[in-house]
């Protein structure tokens, strides 16, 4: 039997159904009319932003990253709790005025910004997080053709990258940002060419455990931003301390340590240097905010044997659930954590595979997980679906179609 | 440097570009409106084709698998190719039928097929290839309920796999079809209930180079479907042997010699075993028959360097391209075939990586290859891109949505 990874804390049962928002995941499903369906807890989300808060210094605002789950009733609730909002593309850019957020409070970052994008958030009144000096170049040419001053900042590719990272995001040689060393003069040009100046985005890394990892990482950033701002010769409006706080996914994975994160930062904001008195900070977020919050459905549809092995076949799987089958970015497969939603108190009487119902071997679940006995028709849950599930999933693969999605 | 993977026989340039279907790519992307785009090449499909007619035994039809590939256009040229079609999912069947395919030449494969996708199919005239017994119950059932004959077959998990496949799907516990060993009894059980009886499925792997393999696979296919044909005590109306012919993808890879794959089938068909004297046979073939007739065309839109390396970033990337990313069913990364579409005929002259315009370190296309020295606007080509891209990848990550597609 290979081990499940942990069920995230706040999920209990109604009638030994696994509850989710106060009622009994059945209820949602028949509500939803029918599995496949991801369901994201509010609640779960409003306390995750109310910990941060509470752990966090409060001169460091909060951003969500809208590519870790952009339905957009969640965003609708992501703009009561978070302060700013980060995307990745134009059609992002839809998708949050689709949601009615303030445009004003939203930064883009991405490689490979077409014109027709920095158009569009220049635009907007988005904040552009530049890539490249010819992405500056453009950025500066397609706001000067409008006659928009642009909200212009610079993601900086730092030398160092976050230890123990899912994500490697810097250190080296990297797609993302500008290498530090030619950061200066980028800014002192951009600034030179009218730009309402905003400042840095220093992202290093993401999906880390360690509170030590990151908060090392969150003081070489404030200690690369001021050595920036000072080379630029110009103040620092802003500073985008990037993310990098994961959930446990796997067997053995903790929780990160927020209180000691909150702490370390705070320690670090009251000995700032000069060159960041006036500076606003934030972190921004994604995976950490929504991932636990969310989980996704599905039915059994077979119950079969092979060879003595058993196989739970749902009509789920991997397109909506990419990373959780062990194909996205992925070295060696784990089991996310799963159960049987229907039988959520019952114990462990089995082993068995949970796969999905595409015609390819790569469509797992869970790999050899022990479960309590389960029949057609019982519903499956996979957790921590909340962030890069859905969007993150080839979900035409094979012809299935996307899954529901419901924030309740 | 890192090798790439081979590019396909039948590409050529007009004019120092690409060409597909006798025009420079340029004007394909300039009549699709732009890139990103996934050109599917008529001539190429129909030259595979033939070789395939002329290499394998008349008696061998040849069949479709609709998952490799489901674009309409592409589906319709298949219909006037092809003597059969194998979907996947009730979505499948959809398509199928707005392609204008004969319903009664589709057969239905895969593991968790619903209730509904059972009846939509039963309706339609479609083969189902049982997956197990319990499917079998339901499939009786609902064509009971129905009033309809449904015609089905049972698809086998055989005891052997196919050697150097990318992706077995026999030998050992597996969540598809029935255990050999099981099968002959279910074939009795669906027979006596009355079913038009369709006869075995029987799949063993895919993406095999090695043309002994194959055949030896074959072989035991046709002794399988023997024995497992003597054993239900029936004659058997038709035998699926499955694929299993790969394409070359990576450095190092050589195309199966299909000579020797027609000769060695041909020589089983001479002495059939007397059980299966009657039989039709056919091959199922996805990725063989399109894999490289598809190119995936993305535009340049940032050249830049970090750290003494070179990046193009382009405006496609893994959501159109998910296994050229090397994040499906990938343990290794490995280049596929690429080039610089804009300067096909041009000289290697330096290292360089494409990457997609997503944010996150997985969006590589083809990582420090060699290449001419190109520039914004020029086009990428990645090659062996008619299979499992478009639909098999996840295209809506980070907002950016699917790309083009175009049966030239």
């Amino acid at each position: 039997m290979k081990a499940l990874g942990p069920v995230p804390a706040g999920y209990g049962s109604l009638g030994g159904v696994l509850a989710v928002g106060g009622r009994a995941v059945t209820e949602w499903v028949e509500e939803a009319g029918g599995t496949p369906l991801f369901l994201y807890s509010a609640d779960h989300v409003r306390r995750r932003v109310a910990e941060l808060r509470a752990a966090l210094p409060g001169r460091v605002a909060l951003h969500y990253a809208v590519k870790a789950n952009p339905f957009v009733p969640l965003l609708g609730l992501m703009g009561t709790l978070v302060d700013g909002f980060d995307i990745a593309s134009g059609g992002e850019l839809a998708t949050v005025r689709e949601a009615g957020l303030p445009l004003d409070r939203v930064s883009f970052a991405g490689p490979g910004k077409r014109d027709a994008e920095l158009e569009a958030a220049i635009v907007a009144g988005v904040t552009l997080n530049l890539e490249s000096e010819g992405e500056a170049r453009r950025a500066l040419a397609v706001a000067e053709r409008l006659g928009i001053r642009p909200r212009l900042a610079i993601r900086v590719n730092p030398e160092f990258d976050l230890k123990g990272s899912g994500m490697k995001m810097g250190g080296g040689a990297k797609p993302f940002g500008v290498d530090a060393d030619r950061v200066p003069a980028l800014a002192r040009a951009v600034i030179g060419a009218g730009a309402d100046w905003r400042g840095f985005h220093i992202f290093a890394g993401s999906q880390a455990l360690d509170a030590a990892a990151i908060a090392d990482t969150q003081a070489q950033a404030l200690a690369l931003a001021a050595r920036l701002a000072e080379e630029s010769g110009a103040p620092l409006p802003h500073c985008n301390l990037g993310g990098g706080l994961g959930i446990p996914y796997f067997p053995g994975d903790a929780p990160v340590d927020l209180k000691e994160v909150g702490a370390r930062l705070a320690e670090r904001l009251e000995t700032l240097p000069d060159a960041l008195q006036g500076t606003a900070f934030c972190i921004e977020l994604g995976r950490y905010l929504v991932g636990e919050a969310g989980v996704y459905l599905a039915r059994i549809v077979d119950r079969k044997v092979s060879h003595g092995e058993v196989f739970l076949v749902t009509d789920g799987g991997l397109h909506h659930q990419l990373a959780a089958s062990g194909n996205f970015g992925t070295v060696v497969r784990r089991n996310y954590p799963s159960a049987i939603a229907t039988r959520f108190d019952a114990p462990v009487e089995e082993e068995a595979s949970i796969v999905g119902c595409l015609c390819t071997p790569l469509d797992k679940l869970a790999d050899k997980g022990g479960f309590p006995r389960s029949e057609e028709g019982d519903l499956v849950a996979v957790f921590c679906a909340g962030a890069y599930g859905a969007s993150a999933s080839p979900a035409n693969f094979l012809g299935q179609g996307p899954a529901a999605e419901m924030l309740v």
